[in-house]
């Protein structure tokens, strides 16, 4: 009662901020201890479990300000693109095994990119068909595409959590590799539809967004890559470690974060462009610091995107009880309830309930002609959101099938080996198809970017949308990320017992090529040779031979320049 | 001319805070590299090279700017203290060595919390009779009382870049030691005078700030400890390390950061709150956690610390040509000028600066009758400005010889040793005395808080102090520190040919008295002869008495609950 009002007036008095980031990080560490707690439970995981205690938050918040508010921190865009998502993308470029990550490159990058815009296409088309029959009105073109890509976007941490990368390592790198690409995906097609111009859709307007796709995706990896090799090769020839490794940690760090504010400035997209800063940092940069700054890299960067990510998850668990955005959304059913509620809440949550309709009513009557459509159809009322809800999910499901079935099969064909059996059985393609049904914090950003002006909206079509990504982040996280592990264990029963029995595709194809062809002498007829074995080699397994290539150039150009260990092909 | 234009527009257009973040980024890592080609040099620190590209670079933003700006963020207090702060003062904590650290705790404590309170009634007093002799007046007495807190607050970060750890350890831990508590005693004094009636200073009053600064030492430290010992003991029982060390380095850094922030929240000294529970986690909880994690967090805090003091010497360089202030504070001066820079400079740079002149004598007329007074002395002419900057400086050097000296005698006199000399020679306290003499952000920060609501002033008085604080702490800073290496050469010359000579004072001492008092056999008669012996030593040595039984309770009693290596004295 009183503790809240009393936190209100300390807060006012000296620094605002001091309150709410105390009371996030005290939640925050809870967060930690209890995910450490539940860390050999068979069912919830760290995301869960971050949801969950964010919704208890939530709850406690929400007693404690009398109904006001239920978040303590107002959730801005700014906030998760500039502070959040750049350790979370850049550690997952940093961590990722880049042996298996380059191997798989084309497969994840037909995972990532085509399957985002399958997925895209799969669900605009679906809501633009499918809402307005719900009785769903009010969204222009521009919001469909929107809410295409914004559901496109997947969330793996949950899976991840699951599988593990010495057990099953393609599986891994494949889930791990689309969850990367797939966001810069779905940010960098965010950004190309909101510049394009909707009132005249058709197939110029689709090339163009192809066009700006591809300008956008190849300008940022290529300021990624410029910023990588440019650390890289500063720290090997300043040689900062002679003076302090304190210095090179923070050239690291800084020249990251750069990286990203930099796309952002000149409106690329900072998270491809991070993302392969932290490849190339990890590839080069990272060898030429002193021991105790690798293993300190290491595990800040994992610790800072630990970190962020448990934030975004709390807030999501904060936000779903956030009384505005669900008052707004029902407006028809909250009027409808308020009387019946009269009796048994308080005076004051109901009186401050239906001033709030009001003030909706009032303001949107002046502004927004769509609400007036959408109130006189009773659009907004909880059963058309539920049924709203309910298309997005399904459309989701059918979206993600649509993609990874096709696009796997695709796969296959251009890693098809003589002896063998296809790499990617259809156990695995449903854990990907699974693996990519959560949707997570990129959504959540985007929504917020797409349907309110910094935090806040009036509009109750888009407190809707909002309303329906949080259900969808919360449905998909808690149940579908529930089911994963029980899944994952039924797909592939074996695996804990018969550790090398995945793992086996992907290790034998680099040694029983890479090996063999590199003691060849340097000499003009074997090169005459191996330049016809190679153009057999890449008609026949194209995704090997181009991957050969770039061992060999990077060997003996790029390591001697920005470092690395020389000539030790099994290292990597 | 266009640049600043486009970028302004840009920043306008997306996210406000892009283009300074990318900026200052991008300074500070020029910065990083710059300190680091210099680190070789005789002259240059890496503060004075800080300060001197932030100066470079707010010229060219004023340029860019055409004369409006010099700097591209505002410094807030609340981002110093909220962000930039609390990595310092831990790191400080964390990486003090606690053996010489404790060894000399009187001495720090002497030199850190009397040496303030010396220091700042000099400050006071003088300040008090100088400034209304020097033409300067429409300071209030509280702001007095503020300036003489302001002040006493030394920056030592120049002065340990030149003393060494190993080769001068009692003088390194001491001018470490009481730059630390220094710092967190001029903020608790600071905060205890901002909540005291100053319309009647008499006897009583000093009373109770000396009582209110107790009172807020004993609890901030209090704290500190509290979370320090939780920190340990949940590390130590909840075994993080077993599923990640990501976890345990999460916990260990939001730990430190929540205890700052709960200090603050409660009024407390967050500085002091955090640097205990520094001392502590390194103590104790760094000990429960796996290898990676204990070279990890070292580096991970000392990086932070880093980056967070080149930060603010950059701003503190920045700021040097902010011509807001320097307009506001040489009203006359600049009015004065204005007519012969007329021909000179462009007609948009005088029409601006006219025009902000006009605004705040216009600003003053009706806010502020200390303006007028002083308008019509001419009070705040560039040679009143100037003569006040000078005496401060006198008052900085006086203060500090009136605090050092006799508080060094009486240091030697606590630690007397029978057959030994003096442990803190004249040319020690010669050196300790110079060390204190640079200000830096902690004066900023605290004259921000002051003489600024939120940064901004548009009292000419209040804007005259900002001036003044920031060209001491530049004035310190580039010619004090300049001088700092010369010194320490020409009064310790033979420090890097014998490098053990100055260490023996404080390796010898613990040795010749723990070692042999831990042979003794656990009987009472011997409890009675040590007993004897050491109210004996209490009385005679006081220091190291006190020293060796704390080293005894934690063995026995800490250590085994809170974590540490057992029963091997000299690791510490």
């Amino acid at each position: 009662m009183g503790m809240f009002e009393f936190i209100r007036n300390l807060a006012d008095q000296q620094h605002e901020r001091v309150v709410p980031i105390s009371v996030f990080v005290a939640i925050l560490c809870l967060c930690l201890v209890i995910g450490h707690l539940l860390e050999d439970n068979r069912w919830v995981n760290e995301s869960i479990a971050a949801i969950l205690i964010g919704c208890i938050a939530g709850a406690v918040i929400l007693f404690l300000s009398k109904g006001k508010s239920s978040h303590i921190l107002r959730f801005s865009e700014e906030l998760f693109f500039i502070y959040l998502l750049p350790p979370i993308i850049f550690n997952a470029g940093f961590q990722v095994k880049k042996k298996q990550f380059f191997q798989n490159f084309i497969t994840i990058m037909l995972f990532g990119v085509i399957g985002v815009f399958i997925s895209a296409s799969i669900i605009t088309v679906g809501s633009w068909w499918l809402f307005p029959k719900l009785g769903f009105v009010g969204l222009t073109a521009r919001d469909y595409l929107a809410v295409g890509t914004i559901f496109s976007s997947t969330d793996t941490v949950c899976t991840l959590q699951v599988l593990h990368q010495d057990e099953t390592p393609i599986l891994y790198s494949l889930v791990f590799g689309e969850g990367v690409v797939n966001d810069a995906t779905s940010v960098v097609l965010f950004n190309a539809i909101q510049k394009i111009d909707v009132t005249r859709v058709n197939s110029r307007t689709i090339l163009q967004l192809i066009g700006d796709f591809f300008y956008l995706f190849s300008t940022s990896t290529a300021l990624g890559v410029t910023f990588g090799l440019v650390t890289a090769y500063s720290l090997k020839t300043l040689y900062f470690g002679r003076h302090s490794t304190v210095r090179e940690l923070a050239i690291m760090v800084l020249m990251a974060y750069l990286s990203y504010m930099l796309a952002e400035l000149l409106e690329l997209s900072g998270i491809l462009t991070v993302f392969f800063c932290g490849i190339l940092m990890s590839h080069y940069a990272w060898h030429n610091v002193t021991e105790s700054s690798r293993i300190t890299t290491r595990h800040i960067f994992a610790m800072m995107s630990f970190v962020a990510e448990t934030f975004i998850f709390l807030y999501v668990g904060m936000d779903a009880l956030d009384m505005e955005k669900w008052k707004m959304t029902r407006v028809r059913f909250y009027a409808y309830l308020s009387s019946f509620l009269n009796q048994f809440t308080s005076v004051h949550l109901t009186a401050s309930g239906i001033g709030s309709v009001l003030l909706v009513i009032e303001k949107s009557n002046s502004m927004s002609p769509i609400l007036l459509h959408s109130q006189s159809d009773c659009s907004l009322c909880f059963g058309t959101l539920m049924s709203s809800f309910g298309s997005i999910v399904l459309l989701i499901l059918l979206g993600r099938a649509a993609s990874v079935f096709p696009l796997s099969a695709f796969s296959n064909y251009m890693n098809r080996r003589p002896q063998r059996s296809p790499s990617l059985t259809f156990k695995h393609q449903v854990i990907i198809w699974w693996a990519g049904l959560m949707r997570g914090a990129v959504s959540i950003a985007l929504a917020f970017k797409q349907f309110t002006y910094s935090g806040v909206t009036w509009d109750p079509v888009n407190a809707a949308m909002i309303t329906n990504t949080i259900i969808v982040v919360l449905f998909t996280t808690l149940v579908f990320g529930f089911l994963t592990k029980p899944l994952i264990y039924y797909m592939l029963p074996h695996r804990v017992i018969d550790k090398n029995d995945s793992s086996v595709g992907s290790k034998s194809p680099k040694e029983d090529m890479a090996l063999p062809l590199l003691s060849f002498e340097e000499s003009v007829s074997t090169n005459i040779l191996r330049a016809k074995d190679s153009l057999t080699m890449l008609i026949e397994r194209p995704v090997y031979t181009v991957h050969f290539y770039w061992r060999k150039f990077d060997d003996t150009y790029m390591r001697p320049i920005f470092g690395g260990p020389l000539s030790s092909p099994p290292e990597c």
